[in-house]
């Protein structure tokens, strides 16, 4: 990447003049820089004679809003190569990318800004009743077609070494298994928050003891080529269809992780409503939407992935008595106590989500946040006993009864 | 590697009068083919006028017994690379390599035909009372050190990808944890076997799943830098030291299956007794002594683990109560899950051992490969029920007892 240098604005149109088949000739391009994450820059480039429009993202070599922390750009090869996969077995989940340029770090892609970011959907109270069918097909898919379970065990290691991606994992080990756990310089407290940490959340010994042997699976567990960030403001949604973006944490990593993901910024959501002020029948009414997605997810993740496994697993696996049941109950408990961590995290740790953010009392955040954690808590020590999604729809249901009593 | 050639005895000497440093110039070489294993050329090479010799270890592009089953040369690396890092850890617990050349796919490394292979010397009733240590020693070292607790997570992701070593994992797959639970074509079967496998064996449903489960942890767990094949076959041994070799199957994978390799071919020698000419009272020693090893080994190996991750884990790792217990239960479950698995794959599998295939009548064989295939069969079912090292000895004397009644 010897030629590597971040765009101007100016120069991002200079640039996406030059990619064929993308604006016409007599295009009159304008540009915006709309990046609001923490590593990359990301440019809105429209043409005013038409209704065409692209993003370039580009990757920084530091972490925006740390300057010293350093970060190679060759993230955006892993992007790249996950969407390809990830395009291919979805048959187009992800945004359609017109280039990859690896010298200066960026990817010219489809622009879905008339799609919803779901984080933000779900804060205004949108339903999307399609949602559990689609992104159970994506995981589904992305998750049966790329494990040992369908590929040749050569091309599966082949796919491990080429996705060995350390940095953005340990921002993941970091940030999501390690330091909400103690009181960490990196973290994010809320002060209403901290008092709860301090006196009770940080000395669950029994926890932090799952959270790091959930850590050490992360860590350890090449199972499927999984997203690496799939909570729900990576997801595009409207009425129609869904786009999963923002793949740069790609690796082959444990399948849970992406489920769980999912999961967990739903359950995120569902306990912001405490903090916010919705009619009780609302709530009810959102909350039973959610849990109902959950739990939709969840099960036709399970009928696809056994179908794809019925269809085209290696015929030694099929022909192995019990081991598709054993299989998925180990991945519903990975994926809920994953989910646990993740929603535990942005309670926590440095990067917070805005359902919960949005509360602005900070004793009504605090209760949202305690709420959440409880949920998160209950997903790591309990996932070893569920043997179905229901289980975990009770035991959410149970906390949250006794919230609000 | 576009000059390779297997060496014939000749050109052997002549390359390794170029290595400089090993055999003086008036040396008067002489020079014997002995590999006996499936996969490689090994040259004996002494000097007449010296008590020196040296040993160069060639890989052929094929299994040596079936020609059509071709391999990349490029395990020898594998192996160079690995020795390299086991040399560091355990203070030269494993051959002196003189040279390595990656074109010619060869290691030019210290002959230790003056030691013992362990299995001969367990075959011949031999005891070697400092095992148990410096095995654990050697297991506990390249486990520890190679792991993620201790570690950079980065570091440790690029060995994963350096020792990604598809070929050599495939065998494994197929020959441990596939092709001995059904009447695989690769199998290589007793006659007087046969009908228990094909009556009662064969048809261990909860078995075979659960093998299947050690099987994907085999193919996802990146925990250690292992030996992976590290069967008695694989030590050379005498009163005073252990040399371990052929450490082409390295890769990053699951620790147990190191020290399950190492339980399993105890149990192995263990049971080959019942079928050999010798007295009650030389077996019941013999076997108290090869329990007592394994015993040794495993309680040797958690105390000096544990003694490592005291002063060289994370400092997160460390501060995490109960971890710590919980990581040596899991491995220890583990191991002897993998070990079964070892066990029962070299009464079935394409490659036995000689401490049972020894058994010249082939129905004294088949009843100490039955015998090994029950303890084996226990050490994977149930494995997950185990605490400590004596949970196991105490199943291995209840299925001897009902073996002797």
């Amino acid at each position: 990447m010897g030629n590597y240098k971040p765009l101007t604005k100016r120069e991002a149109i200079e640039y996406v003049k030059q990619v064929q088949g993308i604006f016409s000739d007599n295009a009159d391009l304008e540009c915006e820089e709309i990046g609001d994450g923490n590593l990359n820059l990301v440019f809105h480039i429209c043409d005013k004679n038409s209704d065409q429009s692209i993003i370039i993202k580009q990757a920084l070599d530091h972490v925006r809003i740390v300057e010293s922390w350093p970060l190679t750009k060759e993230r955006v090869r892993f992007e790249y190569k996950a969407m390809d996969i990830q395009d291919k077995l979805t048959n187009g989940m992800v945004p359609k990318v017109y280039k990859f340029d690896e010298e200066l770090a960026l990817i010219v892609m489809e622009d879905l800004s008339d799609m919803t970011v779901m984080r933000k959907g779900l804060i205004a109270g949108e339903k999307y009743p399609h949602f559990a069918d689609q992104i159970s097909t994506f995981l589904s898919k992305t998750i049966f077609y790329t494990s040992d379970l369908y590929l040749d065990p050569k091309e599966k290691k082949e796919k491990v070494k080429e996705f060995i991606n350390p940095e953005l994992c340990k921002i993941t080990e970091d940030l999501v298994f390690t330091d909400p756990y103690y009181d960490a310089e990196t973290n994010n407290i809320n002060p209403e928050l901290r008092p709860y940490l301090e006196n009770e959340f940080w000395k669950k010994n029994e926890l932090r003891k799952e959270v790091t042997i959930l850590k050490e699976k992360f860590m350890t567990k090449a199972q499927s080529l999984i997203h690496g960030d799939l909570h729900t403001g990576s997801i595009f949604i409207n009425q129609e269809a869904i786009k999963v973006f923002d793949a740069e944490f790609a690796f082959y990593g444990p399948s849970g992780f992406d489920i769980g993901a999912v999961i967990g910024n739903l359950i995120l959501n569902y306990a912001s409503w405490t903090g916010k002020k919705v009619s009780r029948e609302f709530k009810n009414d959102y909350r039973n939407y959610l849990l109902e997605t959950i739990k939709n997810i969840w099960n036709e993740f399970e009928m696809k992935f056994r179908s794809f496994w019925d269809k085209d697993a290696h015929e030694v696996i099929k022909a192995v008595d019990g081991y598709q049941d054993a299989y998925l109950t180990q991945l519903l408990q990975d994926s809920i106590g994953m989910g646990g961590c993740k929603t535990m995290r942005r309670c926590i740790g440095l990067a917070h989500v805005e359902d919960l953010d949005g509360i602005e009392d900070l004793k009504k955040r605090a209760e949202a946040q305690i709420f959440a954690l409880k949920i998160g808590e209950a997903m790591v020590i309990r996932r070893k006993k569920l043997n179905s999604i229901e289980d975990f729809i009770k035991i959410v249901q149970k906390i949250t009864n006794q919230e609000d009593a």
